[in-house]
């Protein structure tokens, strides 16, 4: 059986639960390792994955008898079948923030079980990563470095956000990324004031900033980058505001090790901001793992401690509408006593030349 | 007011309904053309957009005074206001497939109100598209034809099924689409027996046969269109399958127009499958519009009545696993005594030749 599985057990144990349904793809994938739809019954006395024809040959393939899992298509179970699962033992847990009313209702009528909300169980076991899971993360942030090394080396006069967007993009999936860890931002001139800008027709031309936020996905797992860049000469004021978005950055990411309570350190970011005049327009990180953005949130409301081997992204940023805007990401391993950037790319401020 | 919205509330009155929340992103999107998330509330006496600070600034931009909707960025709502909006009218519709149990509870303690399952509702009133929307997908079948056309004018030898999915998106993506309608399938060889293939690093080479799925997306709107071609020779039983598929998917559209029944048509094609002992791996077809995949799905088990200017995708297919499979769609439009196609692409038997 998965360690993950183990793990989600022990803790079902702990709630006073019988078993759970894991309905959420990614939460289904992680205790799995299977990629195929479908929903998994953590039930008293088996891991059964119930699947549909077009993937049960896939997943029989896939599984060993060390899996610990029996796969079943859906169009085999009989009623009497999904009754015996859980044994009408009662209390099952399910994800309220997953599950459809309509499919609450099924699973209700079907297990003929009594569902008890989980609220993020699966969710928050998947925050401390495991090695083989931060070697994927590590080798995903590796090929997003490298791209971003060579498009900034490959931006041609007259070039629009879409085509630097897409050569970026390219880049990476012909370097070993199997995806896109999100849609690519390349913001330029105005248009790096909209946080969640996506790529115009815009062309880039001198005096240009250009806001690039991107990442690769390998093995299903996401690297979260954003720099920002020059072309030709830099206004005082946008270098004022680089530097202090990158001293800010690297504030957070000096202060971030296992047992930091996030709340803090962003509360005296805010501090920084508000002694500025500058709005926060833009969250200052996330979670990443299997998916772009997953627990734990970074801001200044809960109170939140950092643990060893999660994986975090560090991106404030200051904006100002109609104008220009500056962000500065990096995806970071918490450790004992530090924080690791996984995305290595130099953050000097950096002046392109088109070519 | 859209006349989507007139509509919408009509039918609630029909349901002895006194309002709605409206939570699937493609119906709000659909009855409010705002590209913003949040949820609508048809109200008793007016309809209101409750977004977040990230988006009401675009969202007022949108809206004029003929749109008949009243923006709010939620952290200005208070408890009171929520109560407001149904002004404890009672039942409220929802939409049960698309609301989590989460939210599902959440909104039954903010707007006091008793929530009722609407089945789809605003989903069926999509199937009938409006004249805008049809010339949009028009567009996007425009854009996918092109792209076919390139394609198969530029495939290398050694190319990858990756390197060509790539192409031809890339060709779409530059002209005129502003998306992808969905993953492309290039599926070559043995891998065009399945019919979900992912694009593989496989090499195309001398005889092979390459399924190809693809589509664009503009404003908004899918293209779906599948063809299956060939390189250099083709051998006898691939010839014969190819034409069976054809005679097949072109017999579904003949039958197919303005009361149509699908169910009847699906079946005798079912039986024509049994006839070739040809097992059905794939369905025949669905709606598309605002999503991929929507309503009507094309199969033998409901009645379903073909409703005039809806739009569905005609895709039979034969698999032989291991093997090869081949499948031909087209995009077609639903007029008074006839089924129009949409995507336009020459589906006599085609044989490439790599450059």
């Amino acid at each position: 059986m998965k360690p993950e599985i183990k793990q989600l057990r022990d803790k079902l144990k702990g709630l006073g639960l019988n078993g759970m349904i894991v309905s959420n793809p990614i939460s289904v994938k992680y205790l799995t390792d299977l990629d195929a739809e479908g929903i998994l019954l953590i039930a008293p006395k088996e891991n059964v994955f119930i699947t549909d024809s077009r993937y049960i040959e896939s997943v029989n393939n896939s599984l060993t008898i060390d899996s610990e899992i029996f796969a079943y298509d859906k169009k085999n179970i009989s009623k009497y079948d999904y009754e015996a699962f859980f044994e009408n033992l009662g209390d099952i847990g399910f994800e309220e923030n997953y599950v459809t009313y309509a499919n609450y209702k099924k699973y209700l009528e079907m297990f003929h079980i009594n569902l008890v909300e989980t609220e993020g169980l699966v969710e928050s076991q998947r925050i401390v990563k495991e090695n083989y899971e931060i070697e994927k993360i590590k080798k995903a942030c590796e090929i997003t470095d490298q791209a971003f090394e060579y498009i900034i080396k490959h931006i041609k006069k007259g070039m629009t956000e879409k085509q630097i967007a897409y050569e970026l993009e390219n880049y990476m999936l012909s370097n070993g990324a199997d995806g896109i860890a999100f849609e690519t931002i390349v913001a330029s001139g105005e248009n790096s004031s909209m946080p969640h800008a996506v790529p115009t027709n815009r062309k880039i031309q001198e005096n240009d900033i250009i806001l690039f936020d991107f990442g690769a996905k390998y093995q299903g797992y996401h690297a979260d980058c954003s720099r920002t860049v020059f072309v030709g000469t830099i206004p005082e004021e946008q270098k004022k505001v680089y530097e202090f978005v990158l001293e800010e950055q690297e504030k957070i990411i000096e202060n971030f090790k296992e047992g930091t309570n996030i709340k803090t350190i962003i509360r005296n970011r805010e501090t920084d901001y508000n002694l500025e005049n500058f709005e926060v327009m833009h969250s200052f990180g996330h979670g990443v793992g299997l998916e772009i953005h997953e627990v734990p949130f970074l801001n200044s409301k809960v109170d939140n401690i950092l643990k060893k081997n999660s994986v975090v992204t560090v991106e404030p940023g200051v904006y100002f509408p109609g104008k220009f805007g500056i962000r500065i990401e990096d995806t970071c391993l918490i450790d004992k006593n530090e924080c690791i950037k996984l995305t290595k790319t130099a953050k000097t401020i950096t002046t392109i030349k088109l070519i």
